[in-house]
């Protein structure tokens, strides 16, 4: 995916115009998904225009009912080989399976997460199936602006089912909870909670805590943990959605439990749409959505700017010199900001 | 300092004019000094203009040379206490000492940090001290925005030493870092890292570690954490300043060691403005300042626009009832933005 990059800020050429994107997207073309995608992840002045008409085409464009589903766990959790065996199982039952990784680190590792090649090859491999790091880096939105945007798309392109994966231990974690329908934390067996960096306020927004590993010697301890959390999730109130979270041992590796996975999840989501909270629950991001997507094009709008960027720069230098304080510079630019 | 806050949004009559305000903190009248901080902390709209007046006008004013100086510490490490004895200090050998206190959770406390009113009692009584709960809160630029605008009101109004105290377990630090010239770690004899829930990259950003309440059984301990910290800092790699971190124990209870602790702090700036690193730090903290000053200042201009107002609840109505889309009820609305 990283190769895509410089060819659309390098040359114009290879970048294709509005109606190419829509065209590809529409037919479920994944090189024009992961295209559209790079073009919303880039911060281009030039691109401004075709990435908000893009996006305001995909998020009308009909589509599929969708379910988006949060994955998170420290490294070593088992996450991918997990994401693989689920997402294997659900293109049999006819779904189209997208998973957006978000590596924070990846402005400075460039994508380590999925840099590794060997991570995901048989779903990787499935023409249903669709996967794409998601570049959290220091964008001006951070990590949910553009991960939702990519959402969008793929569920543009006919992907009704969203994996979004997090190495969980900070505030990604947060931001993805808050755009997705049911949230999965993977733990390992026999690991207690401070060994494996999770916070209990993640434990707590987790619908399905699932001890993954559960093979071999680990049987005996990835039960007993099972038995902890079921204590400790007694205790936590019922979440806004209704539905008490749940705990389960599985393992990817000789797939004892996994065909249950699929089968708390969706009964989750049956309950969840019964109860009308999926519905509530997807309005209310939508809120939260609109207003970061806002603040997003209001930044972007004004820093690409010709005319502000030139007396930024400007300012900028006066204010590393010792000319200016900030707040005069501040002041100063905002005087050019009008609204009509 | 709370029941400010009411007055001012309640009645007009009031709140000083600006040149109420200018007068007021030119003489370093500390009421009015506490009246500047609430309106600039206030999102009002009808105080718009008056708090950015006010802001320009006490960055630009001729001010001693100041200190600014980051505490932090888990609660219980026993920052107040010090503070006070500090801070006494300091007004002894002739200094004004501003303390502003980050509380992450003001928001639901309403300032739990200073509502214990038995706090720095001594150093509160003192005409050239000032202390003042910061509401880090939900606002808009979050922690650093309004503490750095309290900072140049206390500047304005003749602090010269600038403490800012957080409590030390998360993303405030870092901002706190960002805006300080000394950042001080205060650590509780005997008790491990971990257990003081400090993390690795709050002990790399200190200039001294402070292990306090060294007094009575806490000695022995507290001189073996001095050795383990000492040994820990000797695998960092030299900070930007130049100046490897110190390690030291005192009390703030039976005074050991208290009489260093300002040593060691003039002793840093003395160095630090003889690298010249004092000076490079400042400026490019400014240009930090200025990009989040144009941040906040933008996102409020465009969100008390009158017609932005109207329009946003109209939208956000239609997206909570689903039949807009977010990122199309975004783009409607950035419609009206302009630069001129």
């Amino acid at each position: 995916m990283k190769s895509i990059n410089p060819d659309i800020s390098r040359s114009k050429s290879s970048l294709p115009n509005l109606d190419g994107f829509k065209a590809g997207i529409e037919k479920g073309d994944k090189t024009m998904l992961a295209k559209a995608i790079t073009l919303v992840e880039s911060t281009r002045t030039a691109n401004f225009d075709t990435r908000r008409k893009l996006l305001e085409w995909a998020s009308q464009s009909p589509k599929k009912p969708s379910y988006r589903i949060g994955i998170t766990g420290v490294p070593g959790a088992g996450k991918s080989t997990l994401i693989e065996v689920l997402g294997l199982e659900l293109i049999e039952k006819g779904h189209k399976v997208a998973v957006l990784a978000i590596d924070p680190s990846s402005q400075k590792t460039h994508g380590s997460i999925l840099g590794d090649k060997t991570r995901m090859v048989e779903l990787g491999k499935e023409q249903r199936a669709f996967i794409r790091p998601s570049a959290a880096g220091k964008t001006l939105g951070g990590v949910t602006a553009k991960t939702r945007e990519a959402v969008v798309l793929c569920e543009a392109a006919g992907f009704d089912i969203i994996l979004i994966e997090t190495v969980g231990v900070g505030q990604s974690e947060i931001s993805v909870k808050q755009m997705v329908d049911f949230f999965l934390l993977v733990l390992v067996a026999g690991a207690g909670d401070e060994l494996q960096g999770i916070k209990r306020g993640i434990v707590e927004m987790a619908d399905l805590i699932l001890i993954n590993k559960a093979d071999g010697e680990n049987i005996k301890s990835a039960n007993a943990s099972k038995v902890e959390y079921n204590r400790a999730i007694g205790l936590f109130p019922t979440p806004p959605s209704g539905v008490k979270p749940r705990v389960a041992t599985c393992s990817a590796l000789t797939l004892q439990g996994i065909d249950n996975v699929w089968k708390f999840i969706f009964d989750y989501f049956q309950k969840v749409q019964n109860n009308n909270f999926f519905d509530v629950n997807r309005k209310n991001q939508a809120v939260d959505w609109m207003k970061e997507s806002l603040n997003n094009q209001l930044l972007e709008a004004f820093y690409h700017n010709q005319k502000i960027k030139a007396e930024l720069n400007k300012l900028l230098e006066s204010v590393r010199k010792g000319h200016l304080h900030p707040i005069a510079a501040a002041n100063k630019l905002i005087d050019h900001f009008k609204v009509m």
